[in-house]
């Protein structure tokens, strides 16, 4: 068997079916081998960071995405989503195919190199963003891919395989290995078990906390029914949002330290005495600018291989394995009252479009199992804050928060699913950076609905920093709603700028996107923001005026 | 004085007056400082790799050249661009606005970071790419912002430079450093001269191949007098296009091996019992995939830091003080008979565009000064033998090579220049790239005249892989013309498809450049290429018979 047989061979056994990437001279026998193979497709996208924004929101579909680039000029152009994908946890398959084995071992000074007859250049550099590196050879090929996709699918990071043109066609000369799975320590989750027994059974104010880990390992059904058996109400955060089902009874908001608008959620966890965290991550993102007040022992944190219990860590605890067996007392706690939502409420206004206004009517327009996809900047704050339906996926950088991610991410969402709905909410300084990819969304005959707001700057930007009137966070203005004549396909788009325009587009796009793509663009006052955003502003001037600023999360 | 302050002044005394970027919430203070400052300005570009391409078209008009991006997200986008301009010894300083130093201090997970409390990952990346990468500090900045500026001038590659935000607007507590210049050992040196002239005195056909080094150490006008008092021919290669005057008498063509047309410069190098190289890498590209047949005993190469003559090498001689101290003999060798160039003859004809015609028509637009700048592809080899001018600056990626480079680098050099002529040649697949950045050169007011090769696909692919008939080369077809409308600024632009359209255009867009943005697309049958491109699919081919392809660059 061919290596490049074997690896395909591999990543269709992980349900992946179609591949991104860009094509380049080093990667030809990768995509020959695509093309001769016929049952995974090779999904050509306009630039290599865009593929790896692609093969991320591809794998928050569907568990698990792969990514070809080609060496030098194009693994490099992927870093920054790769790193993205290791700072959320999100698993990628990166190959790049490389140069002949040959000239690597001749040192040959190769165009798309450093020109100083080093190979390893590239692959040291990806060592610091994934969670395996391996260059592959006709001998370790049967161990080492299998060894890298384990790797991928447990820890939920990527992961990098660099391979010369010609090994991809050349027999493997070793048989094909099985790699060990971690296993968890019987001992130390009985041990876990017995002390989160003990703490449930003292406990009168529980709380459930599920974050990023717990939804990338797929784990959301089974905190579901956990919570369900315990009767605790539930609270999500910024990087877990869309791992817990917001339509049940016992969903009670979303906790961002001082700056969730949802009181009965923050409440609810800063006076829990037991707060059931099920892969809690504490950046500053989650933790709305470290102003949460959790107290840190009343948390037990269920992480990917261990459990924190107070200041306790019980080690090689599969996550897996320690929801399966996680205690149930049989108390019955008292749910709170029916919680509101901050944008349960419409506003219909006759004026111009403004936050207060649009979040209650997305939130209207959701449906089950749509795949909402956010970018960074004041969406991604007021969007985690809107309710979600049964079984939506929602997809955003909640802590890397690199702006340009998500209109490839919501392309590569798309070919992950081509049956469900896609929604993406992004910004015009953000469609800048990657605009290229709605040809490809275009060519591929996606439908999403993207919604572009339009504020006429870096808003977000605006008000973290605290000098005014700075030039540099504005920008080109763009006739966004031609962009699909440039790409030479038909697509709705239409530019509102008052609340009813707004209703009537949606109300539009929901009959068009069966047949076509959609473009909203919202036109807002270069302030408009939702309430999250300014008090965001009002803790980072606080911070300012404390400590000197030392201790703040921004300027 | 502030770290900021002090790091712009050092920036402005090398003569940067422009620094390229993407904002980001870590680099604020840095912008903010900027702005404040009001004599260097900072260039907004719509995402960091082009940002990054940009710093490095604009130093290779103004010797050097700066970017500024932000931690995590916004520096990994522009690896790219810095490993490419090691790859080509462009030096550029590359600045990082990072968290606060308390956070970082605390190890705390802050966003943009991969959230486990490393803030050197990014920095342990760019020590591969770059001849310098220093962490600042209020301690150390005085010395290491100048050291790191020393080091790019003295390797003309990038260096890396990453600063808490904090740190910018906080007074140093050290004294600036004078960094160490390397010197030339002088023993080396006199032992080099004296092989030097013992070779020259001894050699009967002579010839100088000034290449890439030489071009970026500013050395062109230095070898044009050597070349001329010594009355030999002289070839260039490649990589150090640009960096001869082509219009001299003593100009005899392009080598690239069996690749090159003119068989008069082949002749002359590979007939030469003595090769008077300066700066000369013998890459792929250049050496034509290894079909060079220059006796290496012939060779005297001036290196950076060293002379290499024949297999000897002789150290630590500065290769501005080699070229000052070249010996010339007496001798007066014979000039070849006026040389002909392969687009020498203009080739008028009736039917579609071909790259038979409009090489030449490319040949006979050129003006003095101009700064012609091209994309990879077929237009990098077929312009390679296109004569230039006298002052031309020549901007290509030669071994590096990565698509989606010449347009931002096109703006970089248009911002370094406003006063001359930037012609940029490129492709329709590298548009799709980063066609991003024709939005900020209109912004800017940017005027070059913009050739897109429409080709339908990456045709270089197609010739140099032996697979016929692939899917991957091909990409969306886009209405390149109706772009200014989305950027809505006011171009000229026009689609030509045959010779005499072409003709009119040129004319035409020579005229209007001085007040507008100007863009030829020229529609051309798919496998149309020059005769280079030709011969590399026979040189390709018969590789992949020898040796079965083991030692062949591509497939």
């Amino acid at each position: 068997m061919q290596v490049g047989e074997f690896l395909f061979e591999c990543l269709k056994n992980e349900g992946i079916t179609d591949i991104f990437g860009v094509p380049g001279d080093y990667n030809f026998s990768l995509l020959d081998q695509i093309e001769k193979d016929g049952e995974v497709r090779f999904v050509h996208c306009r630039n290599e960071l865009n593929a790896g924004y692609a093969a991320d929101g591809y794998a928050r579909v569907k568990g698990i995405g792969a990514l070809i680039t080609t060496f030098g000029v194009g693994e490099l152009s992927a870093c920054n989503a790769i790193a993205g994908a290791y700072s959320e946890s999100v698993p990628i398959i990166h190959i790049v195919g490389g140069p002949k084995s040959m000239m690597q071992m001749q040192h040959k000074p190769m165009h798309h190199t450093l020109l100083d007859g080093n190979f390893d250049t590239f692959k040291n550099m990806y060592e610091q963003i994934t969670a395996y590196a391996a260059s592959i050879t006709l001998e370790n090929a049967g161990i080492e891919i299998p060894n890298a996709i384990q790797k991928a699918r447990e820890t939920k990071k990527p992961v990098y395989l660099t391979i010369p043109m010609d090994v991809v066609t050349t027999n493997m000369t070793s048989r094909a290995g099985n790699p060990q799975r971690k296993k968890t320590d019987k001992a130390s989750l009985k041990e876990a078990v017995q002390m989160i027994t003990t703490r449930l059974q003292a406990a009168e104010r529980p709380v459930i906390l599920p974050d990023v880990y717990a939804m990338h390992y797929g784990l959301g059904e089974k905190v579901e029914a956990l919570a369900q058996k315990m009767n605790v109400p539930v609270v999500t955060m910024m990087m877990g949002k869309g791992g817990y089902d917001e339509s049940l009874p016992n969903y009670a908001g979303f906790y961002c330290g001082k700056l969730s608008s949802n009181k009965s959620a923050r409440e609810l966890v800063e006076n829990s005495d037991c707060v059931l965290a099920f892969g809690a991550v504490w950046d500053d993102y989650n933790t709305g600018l470290f102003t949460d007040k959790i107290d840190p022992l009343a948390i037990i944190n269920v992480m990917p291989n261990y459990v924190q219990i107070g200041k306790t860590i019980y080690p090689n605890i599969i996550i897996d394995d320690m929801i399966e067996a996680f205690p149930t007392e049989n108390h019955s706690w008292t749910l709170p009252n029916p919680v509101a939502f901050p944008f349960d409420q419409m506003n219909p206004s006759d004026g111009n479009l403004s936050a207060d206004s649009y979040y209650p009517q997305f939130q209207n327009m959701l449906k089950e199992r749509d795949i909402v996809v956010t970018e960074s900047g004041t969406f991604a704050w007021g969007l985690a804050e809107v309710r979600l339906k049964k079984g939506t996926t929602y997809i955003t950088q909640g802590g890397w928060g690199a702006i340009g991610y998500a209109l490839p991410a919501a392309f590569g969402a798309c070919i992950a699913a081509p049956n469900r709905r896609v929604l993406l909410f992004t910004g015009e300084g953000s469609m800048q950076m990657n605009v290229q990819e709605l040809s490809s969304m275009l060519e591929n005959g996606c439908k999403p609905i993207i919604f572009i707001l339009n504020n006429k700057g870096y808003t977000i930007e605006k008000y973290i920093n605290t000098v005014k009137n700075t030039v540099y966070n504005n920008f080109p203005d763009w006739a966004y709603h031609k962009l699909p004549e440039v790409f030479q396909h038909e697509a709705f788009t239409v530019q509102v700028s008052t609340d009813s325009e707004l209703r009537q587009a949606i109300s539009e796009a929901e009959q068009k996107c069966v047949k076509q793509l959609c473009i909203i663009e919202m036109m807002v006052a270069p302030m408009d923001a939702p309430e999250i955003i300014h008090r965001m502003h009002e803790t980072v001037l606080e911070m300012e005026n404390k400590s000197k600023g030392l201790l703040s999360v921004f300027k």
